[in-house]
């Protein structure tokens, strides 16, 4: 570990000593046990001990690595058992399966931690030279497995943590636009930047895990994209390091400079440099925020509202539908209240949805977020209102909207909970034109459940409207596979496979905002089309003759369908 | 010519028979007298006679040509000299300038017009295996030298007219999508789609002569693109003819599916295919629209009011300010009114100029548009005027915006009228960043100047804020030099890049919507940075390696600064 670097457990979400508690929860287990079959009070399996690991030795040569020391100094070339593993791979579920079974991957010989451009410039030549790999590190917090070296990699293999790279280092206030080193994670970048009364307003799940460059490199969304824009809206300017030169992209509002190579870095995840640092859209602090909490009769009525709202002259900073087994999880998963005032109130809805005749078991929860002037915040939610109570939805205010957000983080950690006892989670997000939305939702909800009947397990799968667009929508799908069996990455691999295959069925593509890495590589031909990948690819080779660039990630070679964290 | 396909003038831009007139309007001879010292009723010198050109003949084999018209019929394989002439260029004004004085450069071959795509995909293999170069031709109004060969090519140069695709072929109604064949002309368009109640929104200066598959393959913007974007926002999918192959992107309001090939397409001027249809972002036709004028004190005050619009809570459909002398020419190109009303009325506007003691020769006037229900209109109207007013301006109502509205795609036929007349107009265009928005102006406007004075000719150069973004603007500059001896093209030759250096010597871009072609590549690796360019290269390298596709354009590998359509 590197001094103000922070890295994350090496075997799950986040940092040692935080962890999921479902105190204070009284009607989660009974939600857990009603949807997967599975009791969380039974006993656990909890991650295995570090000491029990066999970490492959390091290929690293000696002169690659005297090349790297002298270009970095010796402290920040660290090739360490638990360096290396931290630095393994990312944290999809299948990552956290495998390293629970002590299945490690190609471990990447050596981890090194540049302290600005040059450096990193300096290694990435270095490495290039030696016929070596490069992988970009951020906050390790990727789930498409596009942090790991391809299985049987010859070569040494160089993972780059950029976390030293973490200074807002400008902010140009008439403009709106502000340089950032690309290593910082996001609290650290926000703090900076909200020091001197300015946000960016990009909000991933993994937020608190993830950098700026990881988020470029990856094609990330935010929760608040609706307003901020994805990350390819936001990244204006940039600065990559290649192989002997340095890609410098100004920062320009739009332009027509040919093919966007803005829009080829973005989402390059590693295979074309290492971003160092970009400028990037950044905001005042609204003067007023406020997250309203709705209810709708079912999942379709929040769908058909979000698409009357983008439609409209209302402008909201996130709109958020959960469908009816999501409501039910969040319900589930809240803490119990001691407050008369919330029962009483928690009662008076449920009274006003009986007097509707609602079918409770169909009800979804939506969260709809306002940003400005108090004033337009108030004009703006009037116009929401009306499309809301349109679509038979009605407002409960901004209680469990602020519940909403502090807790938004925290959803990953509940992942390593449920894997203790035996339950494989994971998401799958993407997006379809409006018109394919309902249908997308009901045949992705349908092939789950079928594949689940199919392998003989209990499963779960639900889901939330995310992100809104003119043209479409983002639907976040979360599935749960109640399998803690030597098949359970089988199974697993069913589940997430189903789930892949529909979208790319049903007019959807294969991610929204979490990449391609080499875990949605197989379904990129359908996706964008076999001309589409031929001309990534010749973007890549022709960039990257001796594929020393992150290789195999997006487009993989290998068998077709089976990637480095393919079931074994 | 293709009955149903619109053709543009040999040697000028729009319909035969249709031209500027300078009638009723007493003040433009004198304004055109003062600010470039010609005389606009001194003899003319008109363009040339047809019979009077020298036209190379075609060296379009036989072999090629019997499979093109195999593939088309004979009716839509042409190569008689008039149709190879309109094809053998754009408009750029070093184009008009080149036909008038008959060098017409390297004519194309022969012009297809294919029906479909599948027509089009027997084009592209038959002539990429006959080792000829593809030049895709939509309405052939570029201005960035992006239509004409290089100069010397020694392959068959085949020109496809994308004019017989020319339908809108789908409307999703519930996504506000429409899918629309390339070849389109912009009012044929709109026309289709209004005539279901719906609007793309994008209309670019040449939005009459030019064509939807022409906005995609240069990066276009339109007047409204502060409400509908740019064609890079408006396009969510597309289908692309390669060499073999078909590009099939199909429309996702947002992906991460690694680097856009999408966003690769857009702006690739040909140089990866040719694109025959796409999916736009449609909107309904909003229940108001209304165009309103401001005047500001000064061209930097209004610059402060767009900048404080866009970082308000304020949406508007547009927002144009233009400079000192945009605006006295835009009051001399006005026609006398006989109304006594509005003679009253502009009186009762100087007045109130003089009594907030403008110096009437600073003054900028603005148009500013709104869309949306009546309601949001009024809302938003009141914030912009708030905004107005705090930085000195004041508004004059609706008239003098629906003026402009009616002749807004007039102007290119005033170049012509003014080449007639011995007076090269030309335009160029680009974004900054806030901050550089007001330096940039001052410089390029300094630079072009001095560099009048230097080779001792009358010159103006005005400009307007056209397209407001987050973190900038687009200033669009319209220049002209009085010079009618044989030195016109070099002195036109040093304004312009006079204009271009000034450009990226000051934090802009070489274009924020004409394009590259190879009017601009000299400046691109000053624009992108070498690495840019290289990765550009090897895109180009990797999906064209026989050069057959548009070559020269974007990156121009000839004598540096040295195009086909240099001054010679």
């Amino acid at each position: 570990m590197i001094e103000g670097v922070k890295q994350q457990k090496w075997w799950g979400w986040g940092e040692e000593g935080h962890a999921y508690s479902a105190e204070g929860k009284p009607k989660f287990a009974p939600f857990v046990l009603k949807m997967t079959g599975l009791d969380i009070n039974a006993p656990i399996k909890p991650a295995p001990k570090f000491e029990d690991l066999t970490v492959p030795p390091s290929i690293l040569g000696d002169e690659l690595r005297a090349k790297l020391v002298d270009a970095l100094g010796e402290g920040y070339v660290q090739d360490d058992d638990l360096t290396r593993v931290v630095h393994a791979f990312g944290k999809g579920v299948r990552d956290l399966m495998r390293v629970r079974r002590g299945d490690l991957g190609r471990v990447p010989d050596v981890v090194v931690y540049p302290a600005d451009e040059a450096q990193v410039a300096a290694v990435m030549d270095a490495v290039v030279e030696a016929d070596g790999v490069v992988i970009p590190f951020g906050g390790g917090s990727n789930i498409v497995a596009a942090l790991e070296a391809v299985p049987g990699e010859s070569r040494p293999v160089v993972s780059v943590n950029l976390g030293r790279l973490n200074k807002v280092l400008e902010i140009d206030e008439q403009s709106g636009l502000a340089r950032i080193q690309a290593g910082v994670f996001g609290p650290d970048m926000e703090e900076q930047l909200q020091a001197k009364g300015w946000t960016m307003g990009h909000h991933p799940d993994s937020f608190v895990w993830s950098t700026l460059g990881g988020w470029i490199a990856t094609r990330s969304s935010g929760m608040q994209s609706d307003k901020y824009g994805d990350i390819a809206d936001i990244t204006r300017g940039l600065r990559m390091v290649m192989p002997g030169q340095i890609l410098e992209l100004r920062p320009l509002p739009s332009t027509s400079s040919g093919p966007s190579v803005r829009e080829m870095v973005i989402g390059s995840e590693g295979r074309l440099g290492i971003i160092t640092e970009a400028w990037v859209n950044v905001h005042r602090i609204p003067e007023v925020r406020e997250i309203q909490a709705y209810f709708f009769p079912d999942y379709y009525a929040g769908l058909k509202a979000c698409e009357e709202i983008v439609h409209s002259d209302a402008k909201v900073m996130m709109a958020r539908v959960s469908d009816a087994i999501e409501t039910q999880y969040i319900m589930a998963n809240g803490k119990e209240t001691k407050s008369k005032v919330k029962k009483l109130a928690s009662k008076g809805i449920q009274k006003l949805m009986e007097s509707k005749k609602w079918d409770l078991e169909q009800i979804a929860m939506s969260f709809i977020g306002f940003e400005g002037s108090a004033n337009d915040v108030r004009y703006q939610k009037g116009l929401v209102g009306k499309i809301v109570k349109k679509h038979g939805g009605f407002g409960v205010g901004s209680g469990p909207g602020a519940l909403y957000d502090q807790k938004k983080y925290d959803t990953p950690y509940l992942r390593d909970y449920m894997l203790d006892r035996g339950l494989v989670c994971d998401v799958s997000e993407t997006t379809t034109p409006w018109r394919h939305a309902a249908d997308l939702h009901r045949k992705t909800t349908k092939a789950f459940n079928e594949a689940m009947e199919r392998i003989g397990k209990r499963g779960v799968v639900f889901c939330h409207l995310s992100h809104s667009y003119h043209s479409g929508a983002c639907q976040y799908f979360t599935f749960v596979v109640n399998d803690d069996t030597e098949t359970a990455e089988r199974n697993y691999d069913v589940a997430k496979r189903t789930i892949q295959q529909s979208f790319v069925d049903h007019h959807a593509t294969i991610s929204h905002h979490h990449g391609v890495g080499e875990e949605h590589s197989p379904w990129l031909e359908q996706d964008i089309s076999p001309a589409g990948v031929f001309i990534q690819r010749k973007l890549f080779e022709g960039v990257d003759p001796g594929n020393n660039l992150n290789p195999g990630k997006i487009i993989h070679d290998g068998e077709p369908g089976i990637t480095s964290n393919s079931p074994r």
